[in-house]
């Protein structure tokens, strides 16, 4: 492959990966895709990417416009496609026989499909008809649309983050509970952006019960740039509730959007909607268990917003893929509420070690994005 | 004054300002100071830098340089001073005068001298001896030379740094006291540095119990390249002690090196060099008489090593500078150790504010210099 040939296979893979983003809010359980077709001249004929599941694949909107472009369509030309094309026929018929009745002549995929049970096979619908197949152009990018999509094809569960708004000393408020505010609004909005992009917000009966949090989008702090706050779905709310001691009253209840309450007691109606059933573990409900049942609900991205319990227990557990941490300049000093609960450590080996991924600024506060490392957790 | 003065000054003073810094681990009580002599052609005619009281300032050391190059020396060139020359006889001539008889033609000065006694003198006898004076090149470099002597001759107090080694939750040990090490050997070899050029290491009499540290600069990990070890001088410890009741048989004690205990109470040999006497302030040692005793001795940078207590204390009574601390990528959890001791708030204004001057990784901490907002101290 030329020189030439590589340099434009980046330039229109980035743009597929951009216009995969454009679906960030709303395509779950579905994973973001982008394609983009490109004629024989390098020039462009189509793009698309995936809405909502559903509706068409990214594939299927960027062959129609091309259709459109000219007479002869995609034939002879190249597609770009951040994901595999699909080879199943689910709600949509496959994107790769797609591609193949339209005749292009070369299919660029950034990354293979993480299900292993279909993994490759869309390639191999592509290669058989004729068509020549590059993969694996900025596949670390196109991963990164889709961690929880990923993780949850790969294990079963969904990429769990943790966040947590800390001050300098590691406290989450005050020893009375006050927390509103430590950080700044620029962090609060950075978490907006978060919830609408998680399936779920998972949050402990200690939470609601001291705040009453909706732990919805706030659509006043949600103007993202370049996305219409319509499109915007409101994340599921699951409550760790494992004793089914909360009342009811609280706003996440009774605000017309969808809140679950995890507990490991039977029920009256822990059948309907409203009741995730989940087992136990040394008399406490079983976090793992939780994750799968996640997992089966299709959920890809779990946004954690919780207090230091809950929060200690999951990263205990091994069971945290991002800890994010909105770090304010202050100092609460030792009588406030530490950020995580652990047990007393008699080791600094017992402790939970942790890398950086991310450091910056965000307003008056540091944005820090954490991977527990796996060898300090029982996961 | 034309393009090519002004970039030549700024060039010039640059290396001023960077022969100032080959002081900055011996010059105390002085301030660092960098002088360069540079000839009508713009060519370098001699260096040199202040390296400890009582032997030449920057300026002889230059000007001996500029008579060894050329017969007339210095006259007629121009001279760079990071710091405005001095006009008093001290342990040395004015430097002023120096300048003054070797006949430069003009004098770049950083900034003037932060004395506000002798403050504009220097540039008054360069004046009217006809040289041309140029001031505030570089001020804000020059200025971050000396924040401790700076302060000092502004206020009769040290420049106080704070240095805390945290955890993400803001632990510095765990509850059964354990604290070594929870931040990387890359942080604390840059804890070294700032030890070396500090006049004093301020700890508390908790902290020797618990750790019976040294607190000198540890010659292993103080490698520092481009400075010869050997011309590293100890800081001098001052363990605050109010009540006088720490048993004199810590390493801190007993090692040769100088330790000073700061006490309120009235001891059998508080006279002599053993002993800093300080008054109470609400039963506790008054912290603000400690500064300006630690400023009477001529002490310019105090480099604070200390337990939870007395870090709170000094930064609730707005004695903090600079707050710098090594946070490592760990949690050690609730039952861990608190960075610092307040009273329990009831309301976020409460707290300490602070101001992020400074963040960057060293190995795999990262280090945070933050400035503590005044109206949130009592100080």
């Amino acid at each position: 492959m030329n020189h030439d040939t590589v340099k434009n296979d980046y330039f229109w893979m980035a743009k597929a990966i951009q216009l995969a983003q454009q679906g960030r809010f709303t395509t779950s359980p579905n994973p973001r895709v982008g394609c983009v077709i490109v004629d024989e001249n390098n020039q462009l004929l189509g793009q698309g990417y995936h809405i909502q599941a559903g509706t068409p694949h990214a594939e299927v909107h960027a062959l129609r416009q091309a259709t459109n472009a000219r007479p002869q369509g995609a034939k002879g030309a190249t597609a770009y496609v951040t994901l595999e094309p699909c080879s199943h026929f689910g709600r949509t018929p496959p994107c790769a026989i797609a591609l193949v009745e339209a005749k292009v002549a070369r299919v660029v995929i950034a990354m293979t499909d993480p299900n292993p049970n279909v993994c490759g096979k869309g390639i191999n619908i592509l290669q058989e008809a004729g068509i020549e197949v590059v993969s694996d152009v900025m596949a670390a990018e196109a991963a990164a649309l889709n961690p929880g999509f990923i993780k949850r094809m790969l294990t079963g569960k969904p990429f769990v983050r943790v966040k947590l708004g800390i001050s300098l000393d590691g406290k989450i408020a005050l020893q009375n509970g006050i927390s509103q505010w430590i950080t700044g609004p620029e962090a609060r909005r950075d978490v907006q952006r978060y919830r609408a992009q998680s399936c779920v917000v998972l949050t402990g009966s200690g939470t609601v019960k001291a705040d009453d949090p909706s732990l919805l989008v706030r659509e006043k702090e949600a103007q993202f740039e370049d996305y219409p706050l319509e499109h915007i779905r409101q994340p599921a709310r699951v409550v760790v509730d494992g004793k089914s001691k909360l009342s009811r009253n609280y706003t996440l209840f009774n605000d017309g959007n969808t809140t679950l309450t995890a507990t490991s007691q039977s029920h009256p109606d822990t059948a309907t909607q409203h009741y995730l059933s989940v087992d136990e573990k040394d008399g406490k409900l079983n976090l793992h268990s939780l994750m799968s049942a996640l997992g089966d609900k299709q959920y890809n991205e779990v946004w954690v917003e919780a207090g230091p319990g809950l929060a200690g227990a999951l990263l205990q557990e091994g069971l945290v893929d991002e800890l994010i941490c909105y770090q304010a300049p202050k100092l609460l000093g030792d009588k406030g509420i530490s950020m995580v609960n652990f047990p007393a450590f008699t080791s600094l080996d017992e402790c939970i070690s942790l890398s950086l991924i991310e450091n910056r600024q965000v307003g008056n506060d540091i944005k820090l994005i954490f991977r527990p490392d796996v060898s300090s957790t029982r996961g």
